[in-house]
């Protein structure tokens, strides 16, 4: 791989005319980072990293140019969505250029369904088509108004949807990629049904992704609710036993232990200090057994839009998944976080009681394996690195499952071992090892 | 409660006059009866069973006329839907009148993700209309063609969309019923949300269903498809995959074990001798994730209609639930069946392996709890009732619930103990039990 020194961008742009690019600094800057700063640990690692020209392609075709080029001269490539990825993802380590997808933003087709897009279709701007035919995204995370859909497929895995359709990752919810290689000759290849896997939360290692198959979920109008409940293992027994309710169709169940409501300035109004609340997604078609649900568990409704109101403000989605941890630090921002799966409402228990003043516990509800589990992102109190890896092996020691979010390789984070089928796969599309350099452990090792 | 012989039924259907009945005794044997001669035991109970007089309302002010001449001069009254109910719900015990609801066949209203119907709407009929606006019905059992809305509710449980949707019984299932009472002055009355529960699967004994609130599912074209597998274990095990696999919608998963194919001749191009097979409804459009999940399994696809080409044919859902039972006893009428629920995949290999001769073993999964189980229904080679209560008692004892069809009381079927709330509720609706008397236990207890 050539090192910076010895490319000249100038050229580089040159070469590449009729595609729209960059050596801008400023801009540079902003196209190399991500959301990576939620993480004392990466922002040490990575604050410093750039890349050294970006280039905004609208086809496969420039996709293509970009990436003969980057052979031609081995230069480092990392692509780019909305760049809100939060491990550091789409920061380049090695220079290179950046290829940003946002101008490969068109709807191919969209049929009921399933949908065929550029990777750069932002996925709320999606939707508002897909509901047109009575459709939308069967999984959207919490910065679904500005995050692409194929920066979701490389970078992501969950979010609303999932206490319904699970993961991105499993079988089903992803059809088909087209995608562009690295190799001595770039070429197009399609992966359809599992082999897809290879692209999945890839980082982009494996191919710059130029086209998705995806299929939908039937649109429903969705009411947004919050709930509170003065005792927090009630407020999660109640999230559970809504993922468990087969009879009321829900989108969004996610729970928030006291204090964690007080960083949500705009919501003060609905969450009373020291309660602990629910902020979910239900169908409108579906609220009266939802009350009934509420009732059983004696929470109360203090915050019902329908989906025609909630459209007017701020989504409840935008306080959930990850955004928790956004609210949080806008507050303090010694606060961090970890991704954790506790899978029974027992072990959750246990850890509460654990949990002293480091830790607040803020759970997402998805389905995992045969069942809707507690999963989500607990907020700590950020004190040293050894500290966080001593939380973190605590935890896993008790059974629960830790997505390290402060490692910024695929391996090191959920993964949590080298995927050969991956780095095979690596090895065939990107023999030079251009594409994200340093994110995929397996490939170096 | 009037006896037989002191009631002039002549002068009742003068009294009814503007309702249409009958006192013909080829048709009143037609409508007195039902599938209860699935059971040898409940054949031998219920074969002479009969009403004196039925009648055929329109309306619910037609109802409520029935109801008061039913007081009036105290005589039973037993509500019939279709009459495909399989434990003797809708055979009379003690005489009296037949309300066929027939003829109360109106869609009220059909709106997305909800709709409102007579009692007398049949399933099929009415997902005909509900398609036109994208829903159908969330659960519906084998008897979809014939079965009414009323009568599922009334006397049914589960079918097809229960591995989504669980049972009818689940909170959501059902929105709000009117019904007229048997009380000195008959009323109607309107029930919602979880106070639905009184007239569920309450065979008629708490009132007389006018109008029914349902929700709805979205329809989807379902792939009609046969998966045969050399293993009955592993057959199993994809139903338990199938079900739990959330990137792929589904509606339907029946599982046979061999020899029970070899009862289906509709379908033995299909089947080969031996082989075990599954069953099954999967959405048109997540086609390519389920072969992956078929090959996984090692299952071989030999059918595979379209959901337009199905609706040419016969249904496969006319093979699963209890119309395998149908299709076993028309060609051995021998063969009988019992309710199991088996839980886990543990148990019911257990279980397998103890079968014998005797026990032929068919699955059907469906939501339960947190989790798609197995259950179904399990073919017996009947003996003696004896031997039948020793196979219930000894899988009893192995952890599986059985809903015992051979016993036409609510409580000693499926429900297993006195309802207080129902029988509470029935004192109030109707006093002098005349209400399909004989079916709660807990009534005149
Ligand atoms: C406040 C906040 C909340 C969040 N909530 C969630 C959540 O709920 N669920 C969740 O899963 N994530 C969440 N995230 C992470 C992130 O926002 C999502 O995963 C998002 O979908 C990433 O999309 P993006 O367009 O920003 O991708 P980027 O960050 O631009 O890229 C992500 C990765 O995908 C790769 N990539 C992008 N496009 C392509 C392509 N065309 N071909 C190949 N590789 C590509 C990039 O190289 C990078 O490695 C959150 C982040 C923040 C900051
Ligand atoms: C081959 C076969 C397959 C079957 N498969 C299934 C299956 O998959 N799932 C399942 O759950 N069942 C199944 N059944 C049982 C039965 O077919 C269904 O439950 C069906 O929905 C009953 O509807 P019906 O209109 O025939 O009701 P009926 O048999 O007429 O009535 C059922 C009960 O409901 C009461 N009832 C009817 N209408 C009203 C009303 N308006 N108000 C109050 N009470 C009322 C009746 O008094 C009776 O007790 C099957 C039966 C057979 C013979």
């Amino acid at each position: 791989m050539n090192t910076k020194s010895t490319i000249n961008y100038q050229e580089i742009a040159k070469e590449l005319n009729g595609i729209e690019t960059t050596t801008n600094s400023d801009r540079l800057t902003k196209l190399s980072l991500d959301y990576y700063h939620f993480s004392p640990i990466l922002t040490e690692q990575l604050q410093n990293k750039r890349g050294e020209l970006a280039a905004f392609p609208t086809t496969e075709a420039e996709v293509l140019k970009i990436a003969l080029i980057c052979v031609k001269y081995k230069i480092p490539l990392t692509v780019r969505g909305a760049g809100t990825g939060n491990y550091g993802q789409c920061i380049p380590l090695e220079g290179g250029i950046i290829l940003d997808t946002s101008k490969m933003n068109q709807i191919q087709w969209l049929k009921p369904g399933i949908a065929c897009v550029q990777p750069g279709v932002k996925m709320a701007a999606f939707d508002k088509q897909a509901r047109k035919i009575g459709w939308e995204l069967r999984i959207a995370p919490s910065t679904y108004r500005t995050a692409t859909i194929g920066g979701f497929i490389g970078g992501g895995s969950v979010g609303m949807g999932s206490v319904n359709y699970g993961q991105i990752s499993d079988r089903g919810n992803l059809r088909r990629v087209r995608l562009v290689t690295l190799e001595e000759t770039p070429q197009v290849l399609e992966l359809e049904g599992d082999r897809v896997q290879k692209v999945l939360h890839a980082y982009g290692t494996t191919g710059i992704i130029t086209e998705l198959e995806i299929p939908l979920a039937p649109a429903y109008p969705w009411q947004e609710i919050i709930v509170t409940f003065d005792d927090f293992m009630t407020a999660a027994s109640f999230g559970q036993a809504l993922s468990d309710s087969h009879g009321i169709v829900k989108k969004l169940v996610s729970i928030h232990a006291s204090p964690i409501p007080s960083y949500f300035p705009a919501l003060k109004n609905y969450i009373p200090q020291g309660k602990h609340c629910a902020l979910l997604m239900v169908s409108e078609y579906d609220i009266t057994p939802f009350q009934d649900l509420v009732q059983e568990y004696q929470g109360e409704i203090t915050y019902s839009k329908t989906a025609a109101e909630a459209a007017k403000g701020t989504s409840l989605l935008e306080f959930t998944w990850n955004h928790t941890t956004l609210h949080a630090r806008s507050v303090d921002n010694k606060l961090t976080y970890l991704q954790t799966f506790y899978f029974t409402l027992e072990r959750l228990e246990k850890l509460y009681q654990q949990r002293g003043d480091e830790i607040m516990i803020h759970l997402e509800f998805l389905r995992a394996g045969d069942k809707a589990v507690p999963a989500g992102l607990q907020l700590i109190r950020f004190t040293t690195g050894e500290r966080l890896n001593e939380i973190i092996r605590d935890r896993e020691s008790q059974g629960a499952f830790i997505a390290n979010p402060h490692v910024y390789t695929i391996e090191d984070g959920g993964n949590k071992q080298v995927d050969p089928q991956k780095v095979a796969f690596k090895q065939q599309v990107d023999p030079y090892g251009l594409l994200n350099p340093g994110k995929m452990r397996g490939f170096r090792e």
